[in-house]
């Protein structure tokens, strides 16, 4: 196990009806001038919207609205958050929404806090300097997937040079999440699917990485894995299944709050593919994750055996019997494989409407750097890509 | 799943070397009349007193010394510790030990903000009123086991009374924690197996409880278990095994960080019939553990039979086969004894040294509520001692 820090100060509340419940008293710790950040609208029609605004409203705070924040969610909304945080003097922002309103409400916290000559993007993602001091915000869940809700990073896409890219900070943690599983009841079945992706990409970026030895936290991520790939699989069999949706909601956070890479390298390329796929054609991450991951583990499997035949054995429960030590490796991503097509996830490029003449492109804008199984050229990259182009 | 609320706010810093490395910056953030507790000694002869004296001193703290923290630490010790902190105007504790030194501390902490009127026994344990305010303090740690060093609850026993209870507060987190697993080398033989009981039956609290869902902490246990079962055994075979004893290490503080009873209603019934024991005979927590776990799961074997068969299929991996379910279940509580022996703990009453005369007292004495699995009478926590006197 290497070494490492481990700081993760986000409160979680979860449970039904804990936003109705709770959420009044816990604004109450907090500013008056508060941002209330949402997407495209949905927490109207289900009832969410008005939820939240009643402890808003009983919490006694002036509330100024950012609505509109899109998946994949981009530079220009975070610089209208900015302006509207400074123009109104907001001291507290809550976010409404999945991870992509959680990392946008991220980077308007720590962008506010920026002089008007400072860019954020300039600064945050392209110089690389961590967020050490933000806007205190919190989080109302209404999707489980990128685990945004308690940690410190985020992902935001800039539409003109076509970069996504991640930033982080210690500023960055919410200062409290509300995780109520019947939030998420409504959200479109491929949302659900695309997030249980997420999760499992999530916890596969940390489990195949080194040291390849008996990391505790491995041990934990086995027994996690598994029951996220049977309750996803109950979730997306009836979308209200209380205790399913409540299993891949607090999964998804513990996949990404970070306690489950703990004296691990991680590898995270797959995420890095996916970025630049999604940064040239505005697919859902999840979507891309689901195509590109197993194609990756495909990719590594000659330097990543070892870890890729505990996969199939403890995750998949597959014994090896006569299969020589590749194909037992190649078992478990199949089986991976197997389950996102199960739940409804795409497995090639060309269904995600990408197309082909564009992956070299991609492939040289790929963020990529040394991993303990890759140390990927654009060729490289180029044919990952290609591997999962069709079928 | 349950409703729950989490919030773990401390810093955790984990591997070889990092107090050398790590404690004096660390320490830069708090005050500067600084206490330093510990134990019996111990730390002077493996050289970690020194090195964390140097990091004081670095650090440029004025430094005062509580020392001779007993195992199961009592009243007298901790009304000794806050008179120093009034005394000194301290402003920073720092504790360097186990669960013992680290539990003393904290109601150190908690009871020097009490004015000299009020008693922090009265009114912590005997009033249970929860530690809303302490002074800050951070740990050293030297021993894996009750996962004091990320939690806010702690053990202290009035020997006056033979009363040994827990307390805890939103005050009483570590501000942070250093976790060097080779500090743990150096410790009896017989301490690391306590230290491995201990964290397997704070686990075992937390998932032998209801409801009896398939709850994705659940699943993160038995990972965890299985982990330490294996780490455990090695870390015995050969005490300075560094993979071994970091993965105890974290292991130890994972299994009572409370994130892992989380939506569960957990027992700790367990603890009670042992502190018991404890407050009469000064016995170590975690012999006492290792003769009582195995004799309460029988004695709720009846209430808790599925609970008990997945613990001997998941983390036993034992097979069915053409066993009874009570057989199943028993099976998963005889491999637990058998670890236990392996591992060198006890497993009667009478190889720890208790008179049998005594249990009627013991049982009288014991803290008992009604648990989803049991409701102990006086006479029921006898039958449960006379069980597991001689075998």
């Amino acid at each position: 196990m290497k070494s490492f820090i481990y700081h993760n100060p986000t409160k979680i509340v979860f449970g039904k009806d804990c936003v109705k419940e709770s959420l009044a008293a816990e604004l109450s710790h907090y500013g008056t001038r508060v941002l209330l950040t949402y997407g495209g609208g949905s927490i109207k029609k289900n009832g969410i919207y008005h939820t939240v605004k009643e402890a808003l409203q009983q919490a006694g705070k002036e509330v100024f609205e950012l609505s509109g924040i899109m998946s994949n969610p981009r530079t220009t909304k975070v610089r209208e958050g900015i302006a509207l945080c400074k123009e109104h003097n907001i001291d507290f922002i809550l976010a409404v929404g999945g991870g992509s309103v959680i990392d946008c409400t991220k980077f308007i916290a720590g962008g506010a806090t920026l002089p008007d000559t400072v860019d954020f993007w300039q600064t945050f993602f392209l110089d690389h300097q961590p967020v050490m001091e933000a806007l205190p915000f919190g989080v109302v869940l209404t999707m489980a997937a990128t685990g945004s809700e308690m940690n410190n990073g985020g992902v935001i896409t800039d539409w003109e040079t076509q970069k996504k890219l991640s930033g982080y900070g210690p500023a960055l943690f919410p200062q409290f999440s509300m995780l109520d599983p019947t939030y998420t009841y409504t959200l479109p079945r491929e949302q659900v699917a695309y997030g249980i992706v997420d999760m499992l990409s999530h916890l596969l970026e940390q489990y195949v990485s080194t040291p390849d030895d008996d990391n505790v936290t491995d041990s934990a991520i086995e027994g996690i894995f598994k029951n996220i790939v049977r309750n996803g699989r109950k979730s997306m069999e009836y979308l209200e299944d209380y205790e399913a949706r409540s299993n891949i909601m607090w999964g998804a956070t513990l996949a990404l709050n970070r306690s489950l890479g703990l004296g691990k390298d991680q590898d995270w390329m797959t995420h890095a593919l996916e970025h630049a796929l999604s940064a040239f054609y505005d697919i859902p991450h999840g979507a891309g994750l689901a195509i590109m991951h197993p194609a990756y583990l495909r990719w590594i499997l000659p330097n990543a055996t070892a870890r890729l035949m505990r996969f199939a054995k403890e995750v998949w429960g597959i014994e090896q019997g006569t299969m020589s030590d590749t194909d037992y490796a190649l078992a478990g991503i199949e089986a991976l494989e197997t389950y996102f097509k199960e739940i409804g996830a795409p497995s090639t490029l060309e269904e995600v409407g990408i197309p082909k003449g564009s992956l070299p492109d991609i492939a040289d804008s790929c963020v990529r750097y040394p991993t303990a199984y890759s140390n990927l050229t654009p060729k490289d990259a180029l044919a990952i890509y290609e591997s999962v182009y069709k079928k």
